[in-house]
Order: C-alpha cells, then structure tokens, then sequence
C-alpha cells in the first residue's frame, strides 16, 4: 500500500480509533460499534476501508458471528522540514536481516531469537503432556521461556525509543546541514535544488541520468543545474561526461 | 502539535500536494492554486489548515503579495501491527544530544558540525568582501565549505536510510516476540495486557502505579493482571508490595 493511501486511511479519528481497539483484542462489529458509539452502518462502512487496504482481517466463530483483527505490520514515516516533505511506508525488514553490517549504524542488542525459536519446536512433542499440568502455577520451562521473551521485548522497545530519537536527531541535522549548504550557494530560490544536485554528486552521482534519479527532478534542470555548479567552482566533469566534486 | 490532529491535516491529498511544492520553494497562493488545479478559495481555506497547525507561516514581499514557506521541521511515525497501534509526532531534537551514549544503538558519524558553525561566525566579517568576487567561479573557501557539507549532507541521508531499516526490523522482532509471548502465555484474548504487563515488569516496572503507567491500562486491571501472572509463577512480589520477574 502507498504512503499516500495510507494517510487518507488514518486521516479519520474513528478508523484510528477502530485500529487502536483492534490492537487490544479482536472485536464484532456491535462491540466496535459501543465502543465508539457510532452506527453499526457506519462503522461496517469504515471496517471495509480498512479491510480493503489490507490493514484488518475478518474471520468468524463457532456461532459463525464475523469478528475483526489487525493483520497486518506496518510502519509510516512522515518527515516535514522547509526542504522536504517526504513520506515512508513498509512492512517489517525481515529477521534475518543482518543487522551488523551497517556503515553508520550499530545495533547493540542479543540477538539470540533464532535459536529459542528452534527450542520451542523440538520441545513440540511435550506440549500436550504440560497442558495437562495443574491449573494455576505453570511448569517451569513455561516461565522461563515467557520471563525471557517479556526481558527480549523490553530490550527491543527500549532500542526502539533510541532510534526514534535517533531519527529526530538526524532529521535536524539534514535541516541544518540543507540551511548551510542553502546559504553557502547564495540563497537564492533555487539553491534547494542546487544543494540537493551537490548532495547527489557527493553521494556518488556521477551521471546527469543518476543524478537527476536522486533528487527526482527532469534530466535537463539536473543539467543546467550542474552546469551552473561548474561555474561555481563546486563540480568537474571528467572526459567521459562524468561528475565529480571539485578537488580541494 | 499531536499525532491525531496532524493525521488529519495529512489525510488530504491536495494538502500533502501543497506541502510537497513548498519544500521545493516558497510559492504565493496564485501558484498553489495554478499548481493544484484547485480554486484560489479551496487553496486558501487549506492553507488556513496548515497555518492553523503550524505547519506553514506566510510572509509579504516588496509588493506586499503574501507568500508561503514550510515554518517547521517534524516527524511522525506509525506502527501498526495485530498488537499496537501508535503514533508518534516530534521535532528534532537538539543538535546538543550527546549521541554517542546510548545503550542500544551506536551512531557511526563525524560529528564536526558545531566547529565548522562556529569557523562561519568568526568569518562573518568578510563576508561583504568575499560577495564582492566576480561573477561566476567562488572563492576556494566557499566552494570547499559547500562541497564539505554536500558531503556531511549525503552521509546523513545514508544513516538515516540505516536507521528507517533498523526501525523497520525492529518493529517485525517486536511483533514476533509479542507473537511467541502471547502464546506463552496461553493464547487467551486477555494474553495481550499479560504480555504487555510482563514486559513492563521486566523493563524495571515494580509498583503498580509504574506499569500501569507503562502499559497505559487502569491500575485495578493491572492489579488482577498481576495477580493472575503471579499465580502462574511469572511474576513475584516482595515484602514492600514491588513487583519483579520471577527467579529462574
């Protein structure tokens, strides 16, 4: 689904609030519907909004009653700055995703699910034998598995705090650094796209058809733009057409 | 500004549009209007909106003709998965945070910027001198500051690439370890504020009023969670009435 899809969705004070009860449990139509204490109607007609952007599922049970739940993961990033307004959506990144090989980035977590993971299947065979267990207190395996999953998760949600802080932080400084980078080529109007030109080539652009993919601008305005740049002094083109900053 | 009241003024297209040719440059409600296909009046009643939000400010120029900037730099996030719906708006912050402190996260940049600002400042005074140079090629000076923060500027794009996926991945092992601790805790409905309790409980939570801050449910509720948990032997109180994971 696109961002801006996903925006006209959540853009509804009772689909988000929808949303946010079906995160809690599973619910029917009438529950949603004193939940929120809107119509039935109205709310089956939000219910298919979402269902039809794929963000809940419908199933029924025994007395064949439809109930509704999320199904989906989903993460948006919206950024607004005086040079972008940039929006981001995407599912989860796989967990085999290696987390260790980044250039900027270092995650400092245990990463130790996979092989928990291939405990609980071994141990399958048991299963039926420790439901049998005594009502109340759960053998001892159950609580150390669960004790050890709930420390996981508030290890994962603190590294989640860190990279949203993280992100606000990195988020002003493309601010400021685009602000200085504006300034420093003169501050006229068209110094944005003149930044984000530089940017570009220093990021490795080297041919006006890259260049002109990366800042999402026409290949003959990334043209003159790079041509204005020459005259500057900022970039050089080498014989074969490519650019390149200028040497210090 | 909270998340909900910016979801609304994000969820209609033309005022993303608006948006969007904004952070290209400032632009007078004529253009917008010409831009968008949409009535001067619809153009300034959505205008109004983003004011109103704070999103935007206007400004008059030497003909008193009133333009349009974007005034402010924000971010907002959205998760959605089966166990959480939230949002998260927040500007960045400061430019101060001591980054390198974190518990779970290592940020792998040069963190030069104060110095080259303040090696702007002390060379205000030529700055007349140096806008004097002719027409076209810049002095060494600008041309190596510029291409400089063209490349801080590129490098901060990149981390924050790394940090999107990183929020992405880490967003997918949270759904997976709720996933493996609801089932741990045997897959009732209710399993989700046991799970969530839990997790507070591990994350340093001891008295009731703490996780129930945490996991924002009242504390009667989280009472009876806790009791529940305990009599399962996840969780144990002491003689003060603080809680605490169980000892394996």
């Amino acid at each position: 689904m696109d961002s801006a899809e996903l925006l006209d969705i959540l853009g509804n004070e009772n689909r988000r609030r929808i949303l946010r009860l079906l995160s809690r449990r599973p619910c029917y139509v009438t529950e949603i519907s004193e939940y929120l204490g809107v119509s039935p109607k109205a709310v089956i007609d939000h219910l298919r909004k979402l269902e039809d952007a794929g963000l809940i599922e419908s199933r029924t049970d025994d007395q064949r009653r439809k109930y509704f739940s999320i199904s989906r993961n989903l993460r948006l990033e919206v950024s607004v700055s005086p040079y972008e307004f940039g929006m981001k959506s995407a599912y989860p990144a796989s967990a085999n995703l290696d987390v260790s090989r980044w250039r900027y980035l270092s995650l400092n977590v245990q990463l130790d699910a996979e092989e928990t993971d291939e405990t609980n299947e071994t141990d399958a065979d048991d299963d039926e034998e420790r439901t049998e267990a005594e009502d109340g207190a759960e053998d001892d395996e159950t609580v150390e598995q669960a004790t050890g999953l709930a420390e996981e998760l508030d290890e994962l949600q603190q590294l989640q705090r860190e990279l949203s802080l993280a992100q606000r932080w990195v988020h002003g400084r493309i601010a400021d650094v685009q602000n200085r980078l504006g300034d420093a080529l003169d501050g006229e109007d068209e110094s944005r796209l003149h930044a984000e030109v530089l940017s570009a080539v220093a990021g490795g652009g080297s041919s006006v058809g890259e260049i002109s993919r990366a800042v999402e601008a026409p290949e003959h305005v990334v043209d003159a733009c790079l041509s204005e740049l020459a005259d500057g002094g900022f970039v050089e083109r080498d014989e074969d057409g490519e650019w390149s900053l200028a040497e210090k």
